[in-house]
């Protein structure tokens, strides 16, 4: 079997930034590129931060590819402020880092998703850690594109707990639930991590305190970054026991699904309030091609998220 | 061990007539009472349903007792003409059953939740497939008593699929979502059947016919008012391919949890909504007393519950 190809496609992003130090660090699949979208921030926004990071981290050889700047149903987006209250006004928890080198690539997102596919097929682990925008219009560009994909991992969505921005809808799903309906309904296979399980996965400053005792400057920039998550979580009464590890969350999944339960269930999106939930006129299908996270072991899987990012940022 | 005793809370009902039939015929617990509730009918027409059932049986010993004709938080109680459309306007598909013998016992429900919780303890099974008012009235009245019983299992909510009331809120849970808040919060173990499994499960009149193929008189009731179950189904639309064995399954699983995949989640109601979902306050805690019913081994099921009505029947 040859080893996993990964794509990330980031709204970078306080947990975006460690979803792409996880992704980096992690032996079990190569990362060939980074599609960018708009979510956490603008998508211009998002590939620069991208781009600043994969330099930090000495990893400029990995492109960047600009996405979606607005939903498959808007003409424009617009930041909400509760997204800068908890990443920052520049989404990397006003954290200023140097101007990247590199520039971003000449290929588009979807080209670069759809291209991507046809050479990798089932060794293509694509995860989506924003809106689904990107996939669905890579899906409706190249009807070919959904079958293809071996593995599309993905953060968002809430199945067995209440949302994030209102009751029903969590909010990488809530910013385009119309591509996210067609992406959940014609991938070959995908994996929800939702908040079911993200929002059991959470980080502290004593774990920060550690990437800052690594004496480096990668150390003390993730630290600065994720303290600042960590602290809006708890003035904005989010959670105060600690900051949940989304986005690495869904990337140490794609490669090691046992890190959760999974739950086969075909869903749906429901485009009236984003709710991520079982489609009824698939429930007695014995094929399923969308497994939902409905538990994780938070100890295993901290241990394996602090090993990796350790020695990324040691 | 001693061998399980059983109650029953019905809101007697189409499917609630096929879980007395089916807790009549498991070996593995003794039905000790049935508890009479509002729901797909007034609380008294469910009471007498039950006798008559029960007669039709040869099961006049098990006694009945009438419990609350209205919700936790109403002063009355009005059947849904969705529900008589359903159940029929007598609630067991307009099928005329001759006057009980038996009169209902003259200890209240609630008197005798708790007498039987202090009497069996552990091996207590209590099995509702209504509203959740009576055993919230229970634990109310004494509040050993919802650590004293060891198993509520109840047919209703929806976890992982839309509602059959309205997108949220399921049918039984919509009657009193503040009774069954307290006893999804209360219950020392509860398990969750609810439309996540029951909508799985289902019944056509091949099966009812083997029932009528028994050439007796409780054969033939029983499936005279299973089809016009399936015909209700049918022609409102719920289901083409057959009617849901909601509360049957409820009594299976209650005896038997390996007919389905339980998620240990601690869940609430919403008061606003109706719905069941996973209490966020809860979420990380490592005991869990919630247990809801995400998937369903069909084949298997169906075979027991035929071999357990053909038995009972014949």
């Amino acid at each position: 079997m040859a080893k996993k190809k990964m794509i990330l496609d980031l709204d970078t992003g306080v947990d975006d930034a460690l979803a792409l130090a996880y992704a980096l660090a992690t032996p079990d699949a190569d990362l060939i590129g980074v599609v960018s979208s708009f979510g956490n921030t603008q998508m211009e926004t998002a590939a620069q931060n991208t781009l600043k990071l994969l330099e930090l981290l000495g990893e400029d050889n990995v492109p960047v590819y600009l996405g979606a700047s607005h939903s498959s149903t808007t003409t424009d987006f617009e930041t909400m402020q509760v997204s800068k209250d908890i990443h920052g006004d520049n989404a990397i928890g006003d954290v200023v880092l140097p101007e990247p080198k590199q520039n971003v690539a000449a290929q588009t997102a979807v080209d670069f998703l759809i291209q991507s596919a046809h050479k990798y097929a089932a060794d293509l682990i694509v995860v989506p850690t924003g809106p689904l925008t990107n996939l669905a219009a890579a899906y409706q560009k190249d009807t070919k594109v959904a079958d293809l994909i071996g593995n599309v991992t993905l953060m968002g969505g809430a199945l067995t707990v209440p949302g994030n921005v209102t009751p029903y809808t969590e909010a990488n799903i809530n910013q385009d639930p119309e591509a996210a309906d067609y992406v959940f309904k014609h991938a070959k296979h995908l994996v929800m991590v939702g908040l079911d399980v993200t929002l059991q996965t959470l980080l502290t400053k004593k774990e920060t305190q550690q990437w800052r005792d690594l004496g480096t400057e990668k150390g003390r920039v993730f630290a600065d970054i994720f303290d600042f998550y960590i602290d809006a979580y708890d003035s904005l009464n989010i959670n105060k026991a600690g900051a949940a590890l989304h986005d690495p969350l869904a990337v140490g999944v794609a490669v090691d699904p046992k890190l959760v339960t999974l739950l086969p269930l075909n869903m749906m999106v429901d485009a009236n309030d984003g709710r991520t939930i079982g489609d009824p006129t698939r429930l007695r299908d014995a094929h399923k091609n969308n497994f939902a996270a409905v538990a994780v072991d938070e100890p295993f899987y901290l241990e394996r998220f602090m090993n990796y990012t350790l020695a990324i940022l040691g």
